[in-house]
């Protein structure tokens, strides 16, 4: 593919680079994995080993970033619904995993989220669970791109049966992955505060600032966590994110997720450490976890991404409908419908993506020298028609089978909405 | 057509008829326009004009029910987002419509929105605008089935200049589309309590119950609409449902839609009349106009329908995405995971809305006797795989997009996922 290069002309395009203005007519051309170029009012000439896409009726913009999955969990979606979130990863979920999970099982379904990611205009993941290598392996072949962090929690797990070896195998997996593929970044996913104790988040954090590599943790997802994490560890934290911080846990490469109960002095906590922040409105909605306080971490100046969680607490990894719930839940909480407006959510879902993945140097728009991730929307259908406002139809009125096309590292992984290797 | 049959052979079929469960390999008889047979276990031969459709990998159920719509407002889809009601109804919709709203527009963009609904399966609508004659021209020519509401308003509207016509307009509509079409039932569609004066909403509802028709009107959407209420008309009512019954507004056929602000006594008062409610949890999220106490309207025994509301304030007509975002609205309100389980969602989506329009003796559910008018659904994309719980997988994973086969009347109006006359 020596030279080869993409051009799209003529289309509708969004950069997403801070104070670009939305082309109505432009066109971007693809020079191996790299965005070479992107035009206004202009088209791309026939070239050698050039392919052209009319971009007529197409809207281009950068893939989004799904800050949270569990990939291989797509296989129980649908298996247990409308139930507390206790009962549900107690009684289902953990037994469901013990029974069915093996690496080949892990690796299908991963392969099989990725598709449905693929489709629905996610050209980016972020994702923990366990088998993680087999889950890579799925990841490698569908074409996407993933942060991937091997699990790590104090009690036996898939692929893991001896909980003092978790570290020890996430290290191992970091070791196998970095450097392997550009599209893959290892990782580690620390399950949360209450399923690993203060020495086995220390330790974990401790190998990921060693590795150089993200660290992530569900944190403060439900109103009992805080009970639950302080009257275990006996410590003398007043808040989960108070009580991470005594660990040295928080710093500007530990990715936090959920964040709904958090107050004030939390915020003020994790703007200071830098670290990011993953909004999963539609999981949180459905196990009735609560509303998380984006609009005030966003007014803190923190990075903030989306996710849509696991297809079992969700259940689609569609981000298109989790932006549309993300705007419409800010504004039910906050009694004010300017809350959360259109553009700062599919912002959040791309750039915002990006930098709370660290990953903003390479993804999250549409400039050149940056990856050639992105998405075209078919503007076509009766839903999207008018369109006064892009940004308004990407999150009230598209969903992810409006996508069309979709290129991952320069390469079209979906093409006329078939995936195809 | 005479002796024109379709079978649907081997499908997936939910009745959604009380008492009966889902037949995991179902067939389906129509004959005409209605339901002939519905069979487990056993499939329909060939015969003289039959169509047989296989149903391999398909979901057959009854079409969705869209209980509030504003058909000709998809023109206004995205032209003012992200702004208070009052703001976005009195600066932006009601200036719009004064500008752009002509008979043909309603016409054009009420048959664009039937096209958008068919496509996402919901195959009645009942719709209150104005220029209706028009409306229900664009409803006839589109092939859905629809109540359709002339407009009665205390101010110049759309087609009705002198606010003093506005009765005798609707009742002019009513008399045309009576009788003239089985899938058209005209209907009186009174905007608001804050629109309409007291003798406006008493003569419009006696005339609405000389014809026999029903009654459609938004209720208690906001907060201050009380407040407006009863200060402008200085009555001694504490509450809109109260004043409203006060002028013998609420029996059996009338539809109150949105909802919002109603208490217990509210409740008790819409149980005795027998009155229907319409849920619309995208538009009163957009809005931030609050959160309808749906749960306590069930508990009650009253009638719920599901609607979008006009694509101006929502901004798509997809019921698929409602019903997931009034399942997940409902257990972030109460707090609790179990609240509006998924089965509950999808009856509010078929058989209730029918009964709130008062039609349910003709659609609703797919039982021997009633219209044919079904949707087949394509369960072969990946977000929809695995399956181990139908209503889970209609309510949190479906798109309308999933929808390939829809059948009004007993003809199919969309036919692997294009729409054609």
């Amino acid at each position: 593919m020596e030279g080869h290069t993409t051009a799209i002309n003529n289309a509708m395009v969004i950069t997403m680079e801070p104070g670009q203005p939305i082309l109505e007519q432009g066109s971007i051309l693809v020079e191996g994995d790299c965005i070479a170029d992107v035009r206004a009012g202009s088209d791309f000439s026939a070239a050698p080993h050039r392919d052209i896409i009319d971009g007529t009726n197409l809207l281009v913009m950068p893939g989004l970033v799904n800050c949270h999955t569990h990939l291989p969990m797509s296989l129980f979606r649908g298996l247990a619904d409308d139930l507390p979130l206790d009962v549900w990863l107690q009684e289902h979920m953990f037994p469901a995993e013990a029974a069915q999970m093996t690496p080949a099982v892990a690796e299908k379904w991963a392969f099989h989220s990725c598709g449905e990611l693929l489709l629905s205009g996610t050209t980016c993941c972020c994702d923990g669970y366990f088998y993680e290598d087999h889950v890579a392996r799925g990841v490698e072949r569908s074409g996407i791109r993933a942060v991937l962090g091997q699990g790590v929690m104090d009690f036996p797990a898939p692929g893991v049966p001896d909980p003092g070896e978790n570290i020890a195998v996430a290290e191992k997996f970091i070791d196998k992955w970095k450097d392997k593929n550009p599209r893959i970044h290892p990782s580690v996913f620390c399950h949360s505060p209450y399923t690993c104790c203060a020495d086995t988040l220390k330790k974990a954090k401790e190998m990921a600032t060693s590795q150089a590599v993200l660290f992530q943790i569900h944190v403060a997802e439900t109103r009992n966590e805080m009970a639950l994490v302080l009257s275990s560890q006996g410590g003398r934290a007043s808040s989960v994110v108070q009580y991470l911080d005594g660990l040295d846990i928080l710093d500007d490469r530990t990715l936090m997720v959920h964040c709904v109960w958090l107050d004030k002095e939390d915020i003020g906590i994790v703007k200071a450490r830098k670290s990011s922040v993953v909004h999963c409105p539609e999981s949180n909605m459905k196990l009735a976890s609560g509303i998380s306080p984006v609009l005030s971490f966003m007014a803190a100046g923190m990075d903030v991404g989306l996710g849509t969680d696991g297809s079992a607490s969700n259940n689609n990894l569609d981000l298109f409908s989790e932006m549309d719930m993300a705007a419409k839940l800010q504004k039910t909480a906050l009694d004010d419908p300017c809350a959360l407006k259109a553009k700062s959510v599919v912002e959040m879902a791309t750039l915002g993506g990006a930098r709370a993945l660290g990953l903003d140097r390479h993804i999250g728009s549409l400039v050149v020298g940056k990856k050639a991730d992105l998405i075209a929307i078919d503007l076509r259908s009766p839903h999207l028609v008018p369109m006064y406002d892009p940004f308004s139809a990407l999150v009230y009125n598209a969903r992810g089978s409006d996508v069309i096309h979709v290129m991952v590292d320069g390469v079209f992984r979906i093409k006329d909405r078939v995936w195809g290797d």
